[in-house]
């Protein structure tokens, strides 16, 4: 028979990770960005997922190069995709870090959330 | 029997603008948001629809008081919805120029999107 | 000086059209799907459009050839985009029917939103 | 000083748990939708989160009596929110299961994304 486990702060934080960079991918895809605008997009992104609970702190980079390699050579822009997000989170429930984080992988071929290092806060 | 029209550039102005505001409200309505992080978001949206094709010129303001209203207690949050968003949108089509909002209609109970104004540019 | 038009059914047809074809793009651009799974999607998108003002039919169809080209090789899933998708869009406003239609400009290589039809209903 | 923990299993079990709960909710909250509509939406949704890594499966139920009483009276349709959302998912990451879950919490007055249950697999 399986073995059923208590539920821990641990098991919390990275819950509450996974939660956040779900969120934060699936809300913000397919913004239209380029180069100009792409600054307020990453700025707001971060911003954004901060206010959510047990974020400690989150920053946000979308990449230049590719936006730069997608724009439409007619009309000039091109749509936020999970490739271009490099996203490191850290998140604080109770007495547990954990570090997260979103890049694209390109062995994968796949923008890869990962956990990235769990601590304890020192008492 | 129906009469086909020709397709000219107004209507290409009117149906560009209704796109905008679609393409607006689905990509970021749910975003998380509060009363530190709304100015952030308001120039993000602006600055995302302003790239798309035949946009002139578009404001976003997004309403404080609703926010604050809607702060989740526990958490201090809460979503962009439609009835938070006041987007005032100039397009240019050719010769043709449209402008369009969007706004809560409270007898309505809706967050509504109207043509405000056409008109051609002086030749 | 520039010269106000006053704002007819016709307009407000294709302010309207608009609006479905850039919310339809913008809800559902990055659901997770695969060959299984595209007839629950395409079912969904059409039905959720359905139900706005003024739109009196709609299809959707999703390119599984395009589907099938972008499934991540470790996951067996992928993205909806813009591209995927051939929509064609019938609104009725008051006495004036609209056909608009999504489809993948390969010229262009942009999923092109495009006026299709303007008529009137018979009297 | 804080001590790094190891990542195992079941730690990213949790994470995938969280991704696929926040991709849910900001993929697909906002979807137009009324009660001819929403048997459509909640396959889709359950269908689209499926297909995601270590989803073993899923439940969507959509709460038909928050849809009542929020539909538009002028248009007869309401948006998808996260508070009419039931979803049960239940993940397998190698030797691990994770059950979570997304209710509305009427205390909290919140939409509630939560660990339910842990266990291994029995070898």
């Amino acid at each position: 028979m399986s073995e059923k486990k208590s539920i821990n702060e641990r098991d919390n934080a990275l819950f509450e990770a996974g939660i956040k960079l779900g969120a934060l991918y699936h809300q913000f895809s397919g913004s239209p960005v380029n180069l100009k605008t792409v600054d307020s997009l990453e700025k707001a992104i971060a911003q954004s997922i901060s206010v959510q609970p047990y974020v400690k702190s989150i920053t946000v980079s979308i990449d230049r190069e590719i936006i730069r390699s997608k724009l439409n050579s007619e009309f000039g822009y091109c749509e936020l995709e999970g490739r271009m997000l490099d996203v490191n989170l850290i998140m604080n429930y109770e007495n547990v870090i954990v570090k997260a984080s979103l890049k694209f992988d390109r062995k994968l071929d796949y923008p890869l959330m990962k956990i990235e290092e769990i601590s304890d806060i020192p008492q």
